[in-house]
């Protein structure tokens, strides 16, 4: 029989473990590049490649690469990568979010004082005699407008996309300037705290599912913001620029943000002390009625709202079980413009020395949201109510960095569950009629793409691509209506009537766990 | 009982057929608003909403709406368009491709002369103090451009992004300038027509599965078209300038075709009445054969291979079932300039006259694709051997558009499972900790985010987004400890205990078909 010959001539154990040591090789390969470490995929040259003419056009020097701060996600990358999109995608309906998408670029103007000092990294399209257009610079701009546009009074919607900043990428902390956002949002005019809760709850349900190690949720209130510096003598027209420094000191300590504050933004030494004595306060529940108590805080109308608020807020996290992981930090200001109340930001407090702890410091906040009452109004100033509108933003891309940095073994990325095999040439015809029958029976399958392929080349192949089972075709086997169906794991083999293979690979798969 | 007097309020029957009028009327606005009519949304207005103070920024009269040939993909359309590129994915996998993602824009220079007559298309970035940067025009030249960068022999990859095209946009027809493709492409150096033939499979496997009526596949080849043109006597250097106007027979009679080659590119009068000869010829393998012992095709090497290869294609599609769906058609080129060799074109030929075929016929070509043997060396140019690759891209978006027309009912947009409502106020406390409860145990769960809602809003909530069980509680029931479960198609409410709620609600959600 041809096809037992040609199995003998060949030790597969020997096969398996050079199998195993190139897909090792091969993982490794991906995670050292992903340090900078440029590794050539040496075991590439080992697959059979047939000479060729070298190409008729294109001598030119192309630069080899993607563009600065973005990345290619190779198939075990997009395995991982798909696998959180999915538990993040579940937590938003949970919820009972629905999806919306815009497009990738907005008109310019839209997008025009959204995001205070940060405007200067967004990404602008060459004028080619239309519209002036950009990049999207974050998902909630682009929502307010959906909003705003289709004139709704309310939505709660979750958006996965692709977003972009000319920032100074860091790739080792999962910081690029092309990066997945996942967002959910509620528009709204409801009673206060209720949406704001609940989006704090969705973080909280997105980082323990993802079991990616200890975080707090620090939560602040924009207005208590402006009232601490109006009443520490801070002109309203500064309150933005004085934020942006504020909110450096989950970086730099106290001193030098003082020193920003004193020698580059100009401020006056008491006022800046003043700042100091509140914005270095942090705590829980406890704070929120210290602070209602301050006398300086006490008379002040905004103030005073944004306390009750945050006692609110506090109450109903209680509720959801998450108050533990908040933090009531008055040095969180966030970046952008559009926000109004409540603004939180989650944070992974990784403080172990191992391995994981590292990253977790090393990527800092991996959520971030907040209430943005007017940014809907804006763009219809003439409508006469507003939309108030309140969300948050998972940064999948870093908590994608700590996934892919904790993963031992490359997930698989094909999901073909049967290939063809033939043992000699000649059998090229055979295989494409096996093939479409398992096709016909939505059973996954491939073959070598060559008339005349080696048993061993077809085994590894297997092998390597850890496809669960081959159908193995010989002259001698087909003469008696049957084939070999191999367990590519435990490599047993056993005899199939071919009337008989569908039914048999099919039942197969359903036993498989 | 509180609960059993709030009821009796009102009349439910009336209230669902009012919220069915308003379902109705939401999904024609969007069909409504697809065609170009822009119409209000009315019934927005019927939901409560609060006095609020107008914006304070932003009195600007910005242009509210997606930059041209763009749009937003709202949550119906969403859960449609979901579900076609799962089909699409499905198939993708069936037949062992793995994923991939690669940036939205390119280095300029990577894009530049891939195009041919299409490259002014092409959206460019503003130089902003980086690299020259453009989005990415197809998902072939970024896969190729990949291919080379890992030094690959060999991949058999899918993947589904939007590419951008600055042409003119025709909505109606699912023409845009930003739309989706899904690319199936196979690289590597294997025996001629194996993989191509499975490609032509895969479109034909997409386009059955998604049930879009009759279709046929349009192939040719690129070596027998510039062999047509040398023996009929145009010069090396006319050949894709000439093929881009035979490329037009699709759309215009050949004496339109003619009268361009013979005014616009200045050929012959004679050149082109033997060009078209040959290019108005479509027919079976029988045509293949013909040609092979046609007096000027059977001397040229070039057409020799081309029909060998075609013949062979053919055989291998019969062994697929699927090649009584190709159509060998001379007058198909396809614009890129990239394909050296087999091209195809899948094209809806809805022949009735009712409404879809009608659609189909506008919509016309919905896949296309061929071998570039060559683009891959183009970018690593000293390398010795090729990376020959062939591939396929569904034009979903056209797709998309077919089947959004033909849908009669809108898709369920929410996964919401169990609405909490309550009957009357005070009880805001007590939904969140039912609502904690639920979500702890995996069900999707809502309620409204007012501490004082009114039922019958709730219960129209409810039936307005198909949600299918609420849970009610009111006071009398709560001090038993019970709630209600309300089977919101049927309106049969029972009584359960509180402790008991998720066992029961759980079971209820199993059972449900």
């Amino acid at each position: 029989m041809q096809f037992q010959a040609a199995r003998s001539k060949f030790s597969l154990f020997c096969v398996h473990q050079t199998v195993s040591g190139l897909i090792r090789l091969n993982f490794y390969q991906v995670k050292a590049e992903k340090r900078g470490i440029k590794v050539s995929n040496t075991y590439e040259n080992m697959t059979g490649r047939r000479q060729n003419e070298p190409p008729s056009t294109g001598n030119r020097n192309l630069p080899l690469k993607t563009p600065k701060g973005t990345r290619d996600y190779e198939p075990g990358a997009m395995a991982l990568r798909q696998r959180l999109l999915d538990q993040v995608v579940r937590v938003f309906r949970k919820h009972g979010a629905v999806p919306l998408d815009t497009p990738v670029f907005e008109r310019k103007e839209l997008l025009a004082g959204r995001y205070g000092e940060e405007a200067k990294l967004i990404y602008e399209l060459q004028e080619q005699g239309g519209e002036p257009l950009a990049l999207r610079y974050d998902l909630t701009v682009p929502f307010a407008r959906y909003v705003a546009l289709h004139n709704l009074s309310s939505m709660k919607r979750y958006q996965l996309a692709k977003v972009y900043r000319r920032d100074n990428p860091q790739p080792a902390r999962g910081r690029l300037r092309e990066f997945y956002q996942c967002d959910f949002d509620i528009a709204g005019a409801y009673d206060p705290m209720l949406p704001d809760a609940e989006c704090v709850k969705v973080v909280c349900e997105v980082l323990l599912q993802l079991d990616i190690g200890a975080f707090v949720v620090k939560v602040n209130h924009r207005k208590l913001l402006d009232a601490l510096l109006q009443v520490c003598g801070v002109s309203a027209e500064m309150f933005r620029t004085v934020c942006s420094s504020i909110d450096k000191l989950d970086k730099m300590p106290w001193d030098a943000v003082r020193e920003e504050l004193i020698l580059q933004k100009g401020l006056q030494v008491e006022t800046v002390e003043q700042i100091g004595m509140y914005v270095t306060l942090h705590g829980g529940l406890e704070l929120v009625d210290r602070l209602a108590y301050d006398a300086k805080m006490n008379c002040h109308p905004g103030a005073k709202e944004a306390l009750d608020e945050l006692r609110l807020l506090f109450q109903y996290c209680a509720l959801f079980q998450v108050a533990d992981r908040l933090s009531f930090d008055l040095s969180l200001a966030r970046g952008l413009d559009y926000y109004t109340g409540v603004i939180y930001e989650a944070v992974l407090v990784g403080g172990d020395n191992d391995d994981e702890g590292t990253q977790a410091a090393f990527v800092g906040s991996v959520a971030g949201g907040g209430r943005y009452d007017n940014l809907v109004g804006t763009f219809n100033p003439h409508r006469k109510q507003l939309v108030p509108c309140v969300g948050v933003s998972i940064g999948v891309e870093r908590l994608f960095c700590i996934m892919e940095a904790r993963t031992r073994e490359e997930p698989r990325t094909n999901h073909t569950q049967v290939y063809v095999a033939s043992v000699h040439k000649g059998l090229h015809l055979k295989r494409l009629e096996i093939l479409n029958r398992l096709w016909a029976a939505e059973i996954s399958a491939e073959h070598s793409y060559k008339t005349n392929p080696k048993l061993l080349d077809q085994l590894q192949h297997c092998e390597q691509y850890r496809i669960p089972y081959a159908v193995i075709i010989g002259d001698g086997e087909l003469a008696r209506g049957v084939v070999k169906l191999r367990n590519v794991a435990t490599r047993q083999e056993e005899e199939v009537e071919l009337e008989m293979l569908i039914e048999k690979v099919s039942s197969q798969l359903l036993n498989d766990p």
